[in-house]
Order: C-alpha cells, then structure tokens, then sequence
C-alpha cells in the first residue's frame, strides 16, 4: 500500500482545517485515492501552545528545514500565509522535488510564473487551489473542466468581508462603518480590515485567475483597483430602484484585439445576474468561454473547513496517479499580453450629484458630458434639501477617461456642490 | 509526441460540437495536454448526408465494429444517446480497452456500477461528465474538487426544458400549454416532449449525481419523481406573493440515520436561494458538504457546444496523463444504501383548494388536517367567484403519507370542490 507523507507548514485557521479534514475523512480519502495519506509533521510558531485539534502521531516542530529536508515526505502543505519566509519555504520544498499545495494567494499572485517553472524543472509540481475562492474549486475547474474553451471573460465576487459589508448596508440599512463593525464582531472582518476593503485581497486573487483564465503572465500592476470604503446606503438604495445591486467585482475580459481589461472596483449589476444572489460571506466566479457559454461556481470563499477542503482536493489530486506525476500545470510558458490602461476601459456609469436647485443646471451639466462624449442614459431629480437637489445620472458606455473628464469640469461648475459617487455599471 | 486518436460514434448536435471544439481548439489542446488529439473515424447513419461540420481528414463510416476495433483509436466518444445499441457499443469498446467518453445519461443512470468495474477489469476508464448538467463540470468537482467532503445534499435544476418554461410561465405570464409551445418553437424543447416535462429526465441525473455525491449504488427505481404538467400561472404568481420560485427540483438528502431521501418534483424554494436565480434554460447544482458547506454551479445544461466542451474536457482529463492510466472511478464497489421511501420524507407543503363560500368550511379543513397530524403555518384567502373560494395554504413539516390521507379526506368533504395544487416548499 502506497503511503503518502504531509509537511504542514502552519497550524492556524485554515491548517486545523486540514488536519480535522485529514483525520476524520481517512477512510474515504483512502477509498478515492488508494493511498493512504498521513499527516507527518507540522511546523508551529510555540511548541507549548494548546490547541483544539487533537493531533495524534503527528509531530510539531519550529524547524522549517526539518520538514523541508525530510525524505519521506512528499508533500509540503503551505498555510503559513505571507509573503516571507512563505516564498523561501516553497522555493526550498520544490528545489527538494516535493509536490506543493499552498493556500497563498500573496506568493502565488507575486511568483505564479517562477514558482510554476521551478517544479517542473524538479519534475515536481505546485498546486493552489486554496488560493482564491476557499471551498469553490475554481483552479480545477479553469484547468480541466473549462480546459476546452477560449474563455473571453470572468467575473468574480472574491472576497467574503466586503460582500458581507455590502449586504449588511444593503439589507439591514446601515451605512458603512456600521456595517463593518458587525462584520468584526462576526469575525467576517478582521481588526484592520484594509486588505479586504480597499480591494487589494480581491486584486491579487483576480491576478491569479486571470492569469490561468487567459493564459497570460499577470502581474498586480496589470490591476487597476479600488475599494468599497465610498460607498453609501444611500447608492445602495438607488440601485435597488434602478434594479441594480452593487457588489464589489474583480473583472478580467478578453477585448475583440486579444487585450484584456482587468479591474477591481464596486459595480452595479442587474439583479436578475446570477452573481446579483450572492449575498452574505459568499464568494462566487462567474466564467464566459466560446464553448460552455455562461458558467458559475459559487461557495464559501474563506473559513478553515471550506479552505481546508480545497486544500486537501489538491492533495487528492496528486495522490491521485502519485507516484506518476500528476501534473495540472503543464504550460509553464505564459507570454505577456496586452493589458489595456484603466483609462481605455469602456463603462457605463451611475453618479449621483448635490447640485443648487436653480434654473438651467441640468443644461450646463449636460453640456459638459456632450463635450467629453459621456452620452446620458437616465437622469433622476431625487430629495431638496436646502435649496440642494440631489441628481442621480445613468450614462451609455464611455471611456473611462473621458468620463474623468467630466467631473474634473463638473467639480469646477459653481452649480455643482458635491459629486457623491461614480460607480461602474454593466453585465446587462 | 505522443498521439491520441478518437473514435467517435454520433455526429448530430453534441458529435458536431466535440469535433468544432477539438478542431477549433487544437493548439490549446496540445499546449494544455503535451498531446495531439487526432478526431480519427466518426460513425454516421449517412454516408451521404449534408453537414455542416468542416471534417478533414476524418474518415465516416456506417461500420462501428470497425471504429471499436481499430488499434489505433484509444478513446471511444459515445454521443449517440439511447440505450441500446449504445450500451453495447461501450461494453466493446471497454473489452478492447479504450477509454470511453459518453454523454449518455440513459446507459449511466442504468449500468454505472457494471461499466466502471468492466472498464476497471480492462484497465481503462468510463468518463461522462457531459450526461449531465452540460458544460457543468459537476462530476469532476464531485470527484475530485469536493472530494474531501462527506456530503449531506445534493439539490439540482437539471432540466433546461421545463427551466425554461417555468420561467416563461413566471416572467411573461403564459399558461403551461403556451410556455410549452414557445419553448418548442425556439428549440428548448422537443416536439415529444413527455421525457423533460415528467421529470424522468431529471430522474436520470438524478440517479447519476446521487449515486457518486453519496457513493452509493442507486438505480431508477430509487427515485420518486413528478413532473410540471399540472404547474398552473396561478401558482406561480401565489408563490411570488409568498416570497419562492416554482423549479423542478432534483433532490438527495443524507438523514441522520445515513439513509436517503430522493425525488424530483416541482419544489417552491425562497426567491433569496442561490438556485431561485437559475432561468431560462440553465441548470445548476446545489450541494451541502461537511467542509465546503453550502456551494453551486451553474451554467448551461444542454446544446452542442457546452456539452461538447464536457466530452473535450475529459478527453483532455484522459490525455493529461496519458499512457498512465489517469482514472477518475477508483471506487468500483458501490454499497447498496437504504433510500426512505417517499412516502416517509417530510416536507412542508403549499396547497391551493377551490372551497364552498360558506360557514366552517375553514373549520372542517382544519379538522382533516388536525388529524392527520398537518400542521398549518398560514391560510389566506383568495379570489370569491360564484360562491366559491380559493384556499391557499402552506402547513409546517409534514410526512408525505399523512399529506396524502388528508388530501383523501378532503376530497370526500362536500364543501371542498377542488384540490387545484399540492407543491413541495422547503430549503429556508
């Protein structure tokens, strides 16, 4: 009987989640794979820490090197998290010839490339499963199931804080902070939220996806991104009235030209879309190819056992045809491709406006979109408040920097008081 | 280079896709696989006849001995449909030990067990991603993406016809009759279309998806299913008031006890559930894990090219590791299970009767329900047309067999005139 041997490298959130899995799953993962696969040992950062899971057999250490080194081993588990000494670590399990599952999304958005070309030169290879999307086996399914296919877009709802905020805001009425306190008490969010909310834990995931999606070598700074920390009940509420929801979504599409636009921003879908359902910590990728047409995956996108179950499929997976070498990741050849500049992108718009409610306002408004070719879809007068009308605006596809444009001028009209908030809009 | 050369047996709307796709995207193919995937013989019923496909260099025949015994060809693509003669053309083709791709739901759902211990017998495997769900790669992901997991439920949309006239009937306010006549003129639905609407369809998957989510062997017999004949606009627009949508849903549920509910039936689930979002002709499968937790895809159920693109991507899944023996099924030995029958699933339950407009009538239906132990969690009434009533009623959980005994009792009572509705509600 082939046995295969486990390096956890961490034992926080998502490893516990890999252990319990491990143990309480063994007969079935022995029934599926014909291996018989064993937790051997697990670097700490404190030997005398207690811990819930009941780890029996398995050995705790410090040393890194010490399960990096071990000939029998064959499969180096990251969950450390971290750019450093993460990276290192990986480096050194390959340069072993040690299969790799990690659940770092930092290391694999920064190192894909690299990382994937030195486990081939090892005869190894890296498998990342965990990275983006928790539970939804999203990879696999860009790698195999969709293997078919050109694909010519993906959309993803990829991180759980924000879209827990965004629904809270939007069902319960709350305005931003209110939100993002709830969230914290949950556990949803955590102390210093920044990565989730300014986007950039939704950034490198999309590099990531997009990267297999498309074939390319991406890096974060083909992203352009921004957060959800702008946005108010209030534009929540007018979209529930235009038939919008907002949502914060990464965006990776295939121009006519072979380009690509890659974004991350909050964006007004209608609420018939599919990804307009995904409420709460809920994750969900939404996938255009030539062949399968219109596809999602939708699932857990954190949490140590949905995380902890994408990792331990990546280890079935090499266990899978082990000791042949599984390999999924067989390009390791990615060209550089063209990514279109932020400011070329089309879109259409929301913006809502505090302008003077005074005679002639919506003509000079109007004026100055006609002027930066912005052509207006909807315009709505919503509440007066002290001589203030609040304009909401709906406009066709424009060019992102044209529409910059226009609220440079719009800002230095003396009948415009404030714009409140641009917001992107599509997917109709 | 290592070439792999196909046999394949069928070239309507699903053979015609394989072979656009395999043409179409060759050099992926090759560059994802290391392989060249050569489309070698295709079976037709006429030589002659017109096609639309651009096949070069591909040899037609009317012959499949010949193209199940050729040395050359190592993967069989079965996308004939059918039962018979198909089931027998697999059996060859997995005595001569090639590789069999199938989209045939019929001859899994019937012989699953026997084909993946025959294939195994012959040191292949049997693949057949595409005999559900479409371009949906729900086997894989069972197999492999969610193979960590025990899973508790598996809930599925697995009918784009009946999606798609339900949908109909719910947006544009069409009768069942008109729905189905649209659906027909657009090609969503067959001019015999006794297969989709009964539910047998669904069945069918049913009995595949089941039989892998819960390793179990399942047959036909185990699953008690309804169809949508009988959906009224009316229903639909009551399930609307009441917050659900009407799908005909394919359900497999783990109880406590490790026994199994399984059925298929018209089904209210709340508008707010991932699965309420699915229209038109899409499909989608729900499953409950124990690490994942809640998780979804969706995507397209049917057509030549989502589906082609399932049949590409095992090809691909075969060639990937190809001469090794890259097979998905390890299990061979399906336990029989106990399925509860459906008379003893619970459910609660929305009723719609056509009563007399008189004094008690409310107390008398009350009274049956007392009895047979239906617990009612709201009535309301509707329309009063000539001294008749419309009743609505949605009950707590309820057995299924002391639904029936109060239905029968209802019948008998002189003042109920009708029982126009008996629908299934659940998954809040």
């Amino acid at each position: 009987m082939t046995k295969i041997k486990i390096g956890l490298l961490g034992l926080g959130n998502v490893g516990s989640g890999v252990a319990q899995i491990l143990q309480e799953n063994a007969a079935n993962i022995f029934k599926r794979t014909g291996k018989q696969i064993e937790l051997k040992s697990v670097l700490v950062r404190d030997l005398n820490k207690k811990r819930n899971s009941n780890l029996t057999n398995v050995h705790t250490t410090t040393d890194a090197h010490s399960i990096l080194t071990d000939p029998e081993i064959q499969i180096i588990v990251e969950v450390l998290g971290g750019e450093h000494p993460t990276y290192e670590y990986i480096c050194q399990a390959l340069q072993n010839k040690k299969f790799v599952v990690t659940a770092n999304k930092e290391v694999m958005a920064k190192h894909h490339a690299e990382l994937t070309q030195l486990a081939h030169q090892n005869g190894v290879d890296i498998y990342y499963e965990a990275s983006v999307g928790g539970g939804i086996p999203i990879i696999q399914t860009l790698k195999v199931g969709y293997a078919a296919n050109q694909l010519k877009a993906i959309y993803g709802i990829l991180n759980g804080t924000t879209n827990y905020i965004l629904t809270k805001i939007e069902e319960d009425h709350l305005e931003f902070n209110q939100a993002l306190q709830e969230a914290q008490k949950l556990g949803f969010a955590e102390a210093d939220p920044t990565m989730d909310i300014s986007g950039l834990d939704t950034a490198y995931k999309l590099t990531i996806l997009a990267g297999i999606a498309f074939k390319a070598n991406l890096t974060l700074a083909d992203i352009s991104y921004e957060g959800i920390q702008s946005i108010s009940l209030k534009d929540i509420l007018y979209a529930d009235e235009f038939g919008y929801k907002i949502k914060l979504l990464a965006m990776g599409q295939r121009t006519k030209n072979n380009e690509f636009c890659l974004s991350v921003q909050p964006f007004m879908l209608p609420k018939s879309h599919p990804l307009a359902a995904v409420r709460n910590e809920f994750n969900a990728i939404y996938v255009v190819g030539d062949a399968i047409q219109d596809a999602m995956l939708y699932g857990k996108g954190a949490g140590s056992l949905p995380t902890g179950s994408a990792v331990v499929s990546d280890i079935m997976d090499i266990a899978f045809n082990y000791p042949h070498n599984s390999r999924r990741n067989l390009e390791t050849d990615f060209p550089n491709v063209k990514v279109l500049p932020a400011d070329l992108q089309q879109n259409k718009f929301y913006l809502r406006l505090l302008v003077n409610d005074e005679f002639g306002v919506l003509e000079k408004i109007a004026g100055i979109f006609g002027k930066n070719k912005v052509s207006i879809l909807k315009v709505i007068q919503k509440d007066i408040i002290a001589k203030q009308a609040e304009l909401v605006i709906l406009t066709h596809l424009v060019q992102q920097k044209d529409m910059q444009q226009a609220i440079i001028e719009l800002k230095k009209l003396n009948c415009v008081q404030e714009v409140c908030a641009i917001i992107k809009v599509g997917l109709e």
